[in-house]
């Protein structure tokens, strides 16, 4: 059965967040007379982001989108990395740095290259308008935002790889899910989805320690979206 | 509070798919010898669409895709008009006829220049895959794709007009209902949302009895989809 539809894991496969955030957190100190270590803010950030999923995960709390989750996160973290004085709208408008991720260099073109043989879509742990918006931001051609927010689970939970093959109304075999996560491509194949790995040797950082390699015989692997372009044959 | 998004109302609004249905029905008709009054098949194709749809409202049987309703509902009338010796594959190619209408003149430049400004996402009752491959087929720029699939309700009900308000995490007063349709712009209007009519007088072609013209005092009332455009600032 040949392979009809494409998802994408967004944050680090197709969007460099980590130089996103940095900059943003950057530009706010200058303007505002700040001083933090931005580097390090972000990173703190990022790693907020599992644990308030598993949260979730685990039944603790009903469904709460990413974006409430980012922003809890940034209230302790402001108050951790003693960023003060910013207005609730400087706030909310820093969270939403989550939804204006810049696209690796070789994400635009790549996909647009997918497209006309494809169907692409997000698939991904943002909320949709956190996905629509970056969208908006980078130039990013979807078909389609398959998010978190329309099955109410968050990844690694089986819903959300049943789940959108159910929502293309493809079987699984014909639905490959990219990443650059070997956890995120282990689940896919576990539930009959093909995968596609995507090299992002530097999305934590020069230290980055996990998914430097593929880690196994993935369907596909690649150096980068361009390269899945060309292996996928357009 | 300023809208920011568009949502449209597919068929009829976007897509003609009278036109598209008559001309695939005389396609097939020449390629395979066969002949029926292909225009009062297609207009009894869409007659059943509705009452189709009203099983599902009325909770007489569990959730079920357009897709599926459209199948069933052809399936009775290539008996009815005495089509036959259409293998499966081509009866099932014929089903995704509704995935293959073709826009308005008007829509593809409208929408592009929209989308420049606000977020557009369809708001229809056509399955996920049917609104995806109708986008790929005529270009539709759309940012996602908001089904009744999703919500799992068909228009008119509520869960619908404020399920894509919920979709894009924004208050209804954000959201305007674009639709050439008056019934679908009087129940966005009852929940809150904003209101854009498109003029289509031969959507059920030249003997149109209905939506011939605004019949309220909608937010916007437009020609066609470019007019539209110009007067949402674009």
């Amino acid at each position: 059965m040949p392979v009809k539809a494409l998802v994408f894991d967004t944050f680090g496969t197709v969007v460099n967040w980590r130089d996103s955030v940095i900059h943003e957190l950057r530009d706010l100190g200058r303007r505002k007379g700040l001083d933090a270590d931005w580097v390090a803010m972000a990173d703190a950030w990022r790693a907020g982001y599992a644990p308030g999923m598993d949260t979730v995960r685990q039944g603790k709390r009903p469904w709460t989108s990413v974006d409430v989750l980012h922003r809890e996160r940034l209230d302790v973290l402001l108050d951790q990395f003693q960023v003060q004085g910013l207005t609730e709208a400087e706030k909310d408008h820093l969270n939403r740095v989550w939804h204006r991720l810049d696209p690796w260099p070789d994400s635009v073109a790549g996909l647009r290259r997918l497209k006309s043989k494809y169907i692409i879509s997000t698939f991904s742990n943002g909320s949709v308008p956190c996905l629509v918006n970056m969208a908006k931001h980078g130039g990013l051609p979807w078909d389609c935002v398959f998010s978190s927010d329309i099955v109410q689970h968050y990844k690694p939970d089986a819903e959300m790889y049943l789940g959108v093959a159910r929502f293309l109304d493809l079987p699984t075999s014909q639905v490959m899910v990219v990443a650059a996560h070997n956890n995120d491509l282990r689940h896919a194949r576990s539930h009959g989805l093909r995968t596609g790995y995507i090299h992002r040797p530097t999305e934590y950082g020069p230290n980055q320690s996990k998914d430097l390699r593929a880690e196994e015989d993935w369907d596909r692997i690649a150096k980068d979206i361009g390269d899945f372009a060309s292996q996928m044959g357009v």
